[in-house]
Parts: C-alpha cells; structure tokens; sequence
C-alpha cells in the first residue's frame, strides 16, 4: 500500500515528518511512502536520523514549493504549483498513491484536494471529522474546519458521511448523530442548525436530535456535526484547556512536598489521561468527501503523530469508507426523490 | 442596593435560588433582594430553610408563571406576561431594583430585556460576557449566546462592550481583545469574521487581532469576541471537559492503592484546580448592551452559584458601566463619521 507525506507541511517539517515517515515504516511493514517535497531537505533530514540513503520502502518525490500558513487556500494553489501539498495530491489523484497525510495548511489542502481529486458524487463539500475522547468511547466531530461557511446540506452530508466512517472505519454499530447546537430543542439555534435539523432528522441515520457543549466528552454521542467554524474553534479550545488544566495541576502540585509527593505517585494517572487528551495519539483526521483518501495531521505534529496520521491513512484505505459513503448519500437522495414524487415532503 | 431575582429560574429553581438569596443576604449586607415568582413555592422553600417569615431585607414579588426551557423565546415574552422573568424585567425597567438575576430561560431573558429594557443608545444587539479562567489572570468570552446569527456590526459592539467592562469591573489596564478565528493571520476566517475584523481593527480599543482556541485559557488576551452561538458552544464544552477530566483523572486514581494514596496527598491541588475551572465560582454572566444591569445565571446553578452571580450583580451596580459603554460606543461612531466627512474610509 502506497501513502503520500507531505514531507514540508506542519509547523516542525521537514524534521518531524521524516522522522514519523521512517517510525511508520518500521511499525507497519506492509506500507510504502512516497516522502513529497524538497528533495535536498528530505535527504539532509534522513542523514540526520543515521540513513546514507533513503530506506527502504521509501521514496522522494522531489517539489520546490512549500504554502506557508499566510498565503490564501486558494492562492497557494493557483500560484505554487509546484508545492508539496500540490504534488502529493497530483499523486494520489493520478493513482501514484492510495493515500496522502498532510500536516500543513488546512484550506490549500482542502482546496487542492477538491479541485485534484473532485468530490464524491452526490456531495458538495469535504469536512474534515476529527476523534475526540469520551468517558467509555470516542467520537467523531465534523466539520472540524474545511468548510467555514455552511449550508443546511452540507450538514447532512456530514451526518451521513460520520455515520458512515463511525460504522466502517470505528466499527461503531449504529452510530449516533448529533447536532451541535446551543439547546437541546429542536426550535433552538441558529438559522444554519434550525434548517440543519429538519434535514437530518429526515435522513436515513440515527439522528437522536440536538447535543449541546455540555453533552460532548461523555456517554450517548459517535458523531457531533456542526460547521467548520464552529467545530474548529471547539477543537482547539479543549485540547488547549486540556493542556492548561494539565499544566494548572502540574503547578498546583509543586506548590509543597506532601501535594508534591502524592504527585509522584499518582503520576501514572496522569500520563493516562493525559494521552486520552492528546491529539497526538490520533494523528490525522480524515478530510471526508473527496474522491480520496486525505488524512489532515495537526499543525505542530510530532513525528509520533505523523506515524499515527499514516496508521489512520493505512486504516481509511484498508476500509475503502468513499464506495460506501457515495451509496449512502445516493441512498437518502433516493428517499427525498421519491418522497417528492409522492407528495409528500421528505423534511 | 435592590436587586431582583428570578427565584423561578433555573433547573434547581425555586430551592437553589431561595437558598442563594439567603445565602447572599448573609454576606452581603448592604443589598435588598425582591424575590420574583409564586409566592407560595418561595415561601415553602424559605420554610424548609427555617425562616418562618420572608428575612429581614428581603421581599416576593408575585408572579404566577414560569418560562419553560421549550419555550421560544419570543412566545415566552409574548404569551407569559406574569412570568417570573418578565416580572422581574418589568420590575428593573421601572426602577423598582437596580440590577436583575436570572438562571432562567436565556432567550426569554434576552429577550424581555431587550423589550422591556432597550437597547443602549448606539449598540444594536445585547452579548453575554463569561468569564473563564487562564493561567494567571481571567477572560471574557462574549457574546456566550444572547445573539446566534450576528453581523459584523454586533461583533464590532462586543469587543467595545467588552473592552469597557473588563476595564471597569475587572480593572484590566489596556484590555486586550480578540476575535476568535480558526486562523492567526487576517484573511483567515468565516464571511463573518473577515469583515468583523476590519471593524474591530479601527475600533478605540486594543484590538490583537485574530485567536484562536489555542490561544485562549493562556497569556495574551483579556476578551474573546465571538458570535454568541460558537460562543456559548465553546463555553459549554470546555466547561464539560474541566469536569469530564477531573471524573477520568477520579477513576485512573482509584485503579490502584499507590495512585489512590497519591490521590489522596495531593487532594488539595486537585480541588483548586477544579474551583478554577467551575462555572460555580464565577456565577453570573453580564447581559452587556441593555439599558439596565442583567446578570444571567448558569442553567444549573447551585444556591453558591446563585450568591456568587448576586455578588457580580452588586459589582455591575456599584461600577456603572452603562454609562461608560455608552460613551465608548457614541465616541467610535465620532470616528468613523470624522473619518468619512474627511472622505476617508474608517476600515
């Protein structure tokens, strides 16, 4: 199985993602990676982890370009052609790649995706569905930041899209899809959630109606749908509130020996929630919706994270989750057609 | 000082609230507090608390009905003319209490405020400022849900409102105000909060630019200007995972005997850590932008939640911040009319 690295993107490329490429390469032996980007900088980062040559299993697609975070998605892609996010989705969509993992610029890869690879039939816009943790189980999020400025279809295509990675790729069998919103009534909201809801609630998933912030981290939700702004924001609000609380306590503790000392001992409890919070024990976050597999990794990815962003890549191609989804979303089309034909409104 | 409580409002209402409000006449000795609701059910529940009589410095406010949480807000307003919060709203607008507290309904307060209150002179729409903890000092968030479709307009308010709030009550010298975004950089962002940003930027306040939830719960920035509906989500999941960590971390500790006698050493640092992170300790939340002093209340506010929001309510009163928005407001709209009879463009 080939996979794509975008071998520049993210905060701590190239370092960080040659160092995830080569931990991947030994932990899953069936994979081959194509490192995309400047090919100089690629080998020198190499030499640095003690490889003469490039390993096996290994090559480098040599790109020239890198989009820094302040050039525009849709400039980056018109004008640096030549750029690695570019290349390795000109890869993937070529067939040069089963795959492609990309720590960079969300919007140029959102952008280069859409226009390279196209969208799945039947849906208008990709969204990015990120883990988050829960007491017993995890759950979905999306959009978590593709598509900032939603329509009511774009939500449903996202509850569909969730329902179906939750069941296939999460193995949750009847996943439960929830609408983030701002009450649990299914008067209360936005104009965007309120059209949202009648949508879903028609749609051939389990919707169980609105979820507020309060209702996430905890039992009863597999899938969170809400627009790319929203869910965005709440991302990075609780992995950083996660990260401060863990740094409050931290400070707390040190603050005398008998707190210091009962520390040290619970120390292993920590860790544990500690990693259940992490964003880099998840990696990468499938970009949901194109005629592809794209697997966004967080911006400042450690190389532990790229080589969990290439196991999440290796699972979406093994799963073959878009076959699915198109069914899926020609499916409900097929309920609101013929529910039209018959007169009656299908929402 | 009076102040008006909505003894009805709340999911523990009227218990919590009754038990709020002696709580708060015990401590604060210079206030008066009118109970607003059946007169009946607050006096029971004064009963249960051993007052045999309504105290000293306290008195009821009959009000027959009460505003459901499936109620719209507009109905509410409309249809329950002798509810609890529009009583209570009705009492402030006559002067009949300086400052008003509800842990009700939020769009019937919004709403009832709205009506019966007024708008200040210049702000368009009220925003509700939370307050939430960082490392070394505290932010406001606003708008946490008063207003859910915003326009740039309404944002630009928040960070003036804002501004002038955290300056006065929380004697932050030179506030610093973001606008929440899902990108540093200001081309970065949803159609809304592209066009609020030119806004904010040539507003008379110490505008930082685009934060993101990254930013947030650290140093750098003392209010958070968003639209109240990734406001209020925002709010209502870190809220849930400051509880859902502090529960993980609970059971990880009781999974052996030495993290359990860690656990138990280090007590003290956990409860601090939790106080910072409970909504309970801050208590009330400003409705900014009304012609009056409204502090709405957490949903579930426990009776020390509802003495804490009486105590910011006291706070507002005795710093006459209304005024002081009013001129802030009236001095940005100067600016930008100057700016544009010298023909030139203010943004």
């Amino acid at each position: 199985m080939k996979i794509a690295l975008d071998a520049m993107g993210g905060d701590l490329a190239p370092a960080s993602t040659v160092a995830g490429a080569v931990e991947a390469l030994k932990k899953y032996t069936d994979i081959e990676l194509v490192l995309v980007g400047d090919q100089a900088r690629i080998e020198k980062e190499l030499a640095v982890l003690g490889h003469a040559s490039v390993p096996e299993r290994a090559s480098i697609y040599h790109a020239s370009q890198v989009v820094d975070m302040a050039d525009s998605a849709t400039d980056s892609v018109r004008r640096k052609k030549d750029s690695s996010i570019s290349r390795a989705t000109e890869l993937l969509a070529k067939g040069g790649a089963e795959a492609l993992v990309s720590a960079g610029h969300t919007g140029a890869l959102v952008t280069a995706a859409t226009i390279r690879l196209r969208m799945l039939p039947g849906v208008q816009r990709p969204g990015i569905a990120a883990m988050m943790p829960a007491t017993d189980h995890h759950f979905l999020v999306l959009d978590a930041g593709a598509n900032v400025d939603c329509d009511p279809e774009h939500l449903l295509h996202y509850g569909i899209m969730g329902s179906v990675y939750s069941r296939e790729v999460l193995k949750v069998k009847n996943p439960r899809v929830g609408l983030l919103n701002i009450g649990s009534e299914p008067n209360k909201g936005n104009e965007l959630t309120k059209a949202s809801y009648k949508l879903l609630a028609a749609a051939p998933i389990d919707f169980i109606g609105n979820v507020e912030g309060h209702d996430l981290f905890s039992e009863g939700v597999d899938v969170v749908v809400c627009d790319g702004f929203v869910g965005n924001v709440m991302l990075k609000s609780c992995e950083r509130l996660a990260k401060s609380i863990s740094g409050w306590l931290r400070s707390e503790i040190q603050k005398n020996p008998m707190r210091f000392a009962g520390g040290v001992l619970a120390q292993s409890a920590f860790k544990s929630v500690r990693r259940r919070t992490s964003a880099e024990e998840y990696g990468g976050q499938p970009l949901l919706g194109v005629n592809g597999i794209c697997i966004k990794a967080h911006g400042n990815s450690s190389p532990k994270a790229i080589k969990n962003a290439i196991r999440v890549a290796r699972e979406a191609v093994a799963h073959k989750v878009n076959p699915l989804i198109v069914e899926a979303i020609s499916q409900h089309d097929k309920i609101v057609r013929d529910a039209t034909i018959n007169g009656k409104s299908a929402t």
